[in-house]
């Protein structure tokens, strides 16, 4: 088993989880594997309500967070990973097999905070919700048959993280930036994009997430992550004292 | 993926369920991972034909057989093999983790058929299920909470038995931009910067120094790095144009 300050880093986020049964089994495995922490974005209310009275309901239950943004249930991540069974959807991020991802989400967890992203049983996760996500992650199922229940793929995610030996803790070299500091950073960006016409309001949607997966393809430290931000601060400032100024 | 002839030799055995949702979705993992083999050994009558008839059933629990006796149900297997949440009883046979017992079974898959038995929700494998069992299985959980539901634990198992398979090809890595594109990209960063005065002419050599380390840490790959650069083009002719305008 691996050690307990790592294993209470992770959080398990549902988005848009439909079934409340399927909510109780995640908690479930949640507690037999050891972790502690649900987050649960959006979900359709009585479903959530529903499981978390259930009978038999689990302290990982009762504790689950709820959110209606997936970029507030992740803001205090540095690793945001996505789960999908593929060839439903053309991928804009990088796609890892399940055990080849689980150990850089271990060395991650020895740091900082990593999240653990599940989309709804009926399409997965949405673009927008990939769009936070660094890289994505799938079980090999039968090419026939991929998706899987959501309680089931949750189990094997978790059971994948604790099944081998606990790597050596080494430190990574800079603290990476959480997903907070990235999204202040596409947020300041994007606005700077708009008042120079770069992004045309009609495909403005499609150029947001675009540029939130192509920000998190660069892998911001910390430091920098502050450094890159009052920079666009303040050439979106010029911009709109400029603006400003002509009219 | 394991080739089929040895999955084709695996029976998933569940002795005593009384759940039909539990029981769908030990098919539909079976589905997912190429499992098709399903037997039920004494069911709750009402659950296993409710399984059956559920929206959705799938192949695996069409062609599911009953048993009234686990010998029946194993008659054709040369190695039965138990699953238990440990601890809460007296094994009598040699007890391996899920991911050491994995190669035992596959390992006899090649040649012959291999039985995997799993309990009743409720109780797990009787005393008398467990006799037939040359050796049992766990899952290693947490100590405060062994108990999994059946249809996690079934996936769990299925998925340790498919594992260690080489994984898909994963697509090659994008290819890194080239130092012309990077250092394109800082010029016009720079020259953004200055437009918006966060660069102090002062400083502006130690600015340029640390703005060209922070971009080449951000490791851009080569489309990205493209797109980035017409983004700060557009804004750094904003900026032009606006300053323009203003004068």
């Amino acid at each position: 088993m691996r050690n307990s300050t790592q294993l209470d880093s992770l959080r398990v986020v549902l988005v848009a989880p439909r079934n409340p049964l399927n909510i109780g089994a995640v908690a479930r495995a949640m507690s037999n594997f050891g972790f502690a922490h649900l987050r649960v974005v959006n979900p359709y209310e009585v479903a959530f309500r529903e499981a978390k009275s259930a009978v038999g309901a689990s302290p990982v239950l009762a504790a689950a967070k709820e959110f209606s943004e997936v970029a507030d249930a992740i803001a205090d991540c540095t690793l945001v990973v996505g789960t999908t069974a593929i060839r439903q959807r053309q991928l804009q991020q990088p796609l890892k097999i399940l055990s080849a991802g689980s150990p850089a989400i271990l060395k991650r967890l020895h740091s900082s905070p990593v999240a653990l992203l599940f989309g709804s049983e009926k399409w997965g996760l949405s673009n927008d919700a990939l769009s936070h996500c660094h890289w994505v992650m799938h079980i090999p199922t039968r090419k026939e048959h991929q998706s899987m229940n959501l309680g089931q793929a949750v189990a094997i995610c978790l059971y994948e993280l604790v099944r081998g030996n606990p790597p050596r803790a080494v430190p990574e070299p800079h603290p990476a930036a959480g997903s907070g500091a990235v999204e202040r950073i596409t947020e300041t960006f994007l606005a700077a994009l708009h008042k120079s016409e770069y992004i045309n309001p009609k495909t403005g949607q499609l150029a947001e997430e675009k540029l939130r997966r192509l920000i998190r393809r660069l892998r911001l430290e910390a430091a920098d992550a502050e450094v890159v931000l009052g920079m666009l601060h303040k050439i979106l400032w010029k911009l709109e004292q400029l603006a400003r100024t002509k009219n």
